[in-house]
């Protein structure tokens, strides 16, 4: 694994953060920025990234930045169990494509679980409807504390 | 999901922090230990674990604990890419048994990927061989910055 490759600024992240791509946000403040995954594997897929860092992934990121995104993962993964009754939470950090990683932006799933839905593989149900993704993140959101 | 019930003193993880039960060790402070897991889902699977803390969860944990758990999650991955050259690490960190959790004790996994080796489930390879577990550790430990 290379651990200091270069950033690519076209990821569909940066896009994001630039707000040349649209996203169904949870919530941002001035270091992170909380959005639904279009290809969930659960109901309340949600995505953190920083807004402020270029680390491709966990190991490039500095300090600072790790401490403020795992903050915020918790924050929401508290929201979804409020918001969506789930029964569990699974927490996931993928880094480089061998480790499950497709958009080289540092980010953290939250992936809500229930004991009787078994979790779906990234895109195997194809991309979310969006009405659906907004009225999820809009409960999320009013369960942040 | 329940998330103030009771820690139990009796889980595997607080059995090896009273030095009750056996653990391959890659490292520890004042604050954190990280070990081999003995159900590896990859070569050089390890878990971090608070020694402070009483949090059951992600979601219960105090900031100061995750941050201080995050770092040490950094720099295990950043040793298992340079001692064993993984292509990738996946992160995860599991809450409540729906979430995928079965020792009710904070941890994160630091899990080595290959292009070449899809992952193990969770004892799928039963338990490793515990010379080869302190072959492994032995090498993660002498990569950590």
């Amino acid at each position: 694994m290379t651990l200091h490759a270069a950033y690519d600024p076209a990821n569909v992240f940066a896009k994001i953060l630039r707000g040349e791509m649209p996203a169904v946000k949870v919530f941002e403040d001035d270091a992170v920025l909380a959005f639904m995954d279009v290809f969930p594997q659960s109901e309340g897929h949600v995505l953190l990234i920083s807004k402020t860092s270029t680390a491709r992934n966990l190991l490039e990121a500095e300090p600072g930045t790790l401490a403020v995104l795992v903050a915020a993962t918790q924050r929401v993964a508290r929201a979804v169990v409020k918001a969506l009754c789930c029964d569990g939470v699974s927490v996931m950090q993928f880094n480089g494509e061998a480790g499950g990683q497709t958009v080289f932006h540092l980010h953290f799933h939250v992936i809500p679980r229930w004991a009787d839905r078994p979790l779906k593989s990234h895109g195997q149900a194809g991309m979310a409807d969006m009405d659906q993704l907004k009225t999820t993140a809009a409960k999320i959101a009013a369960a942040l504390d």
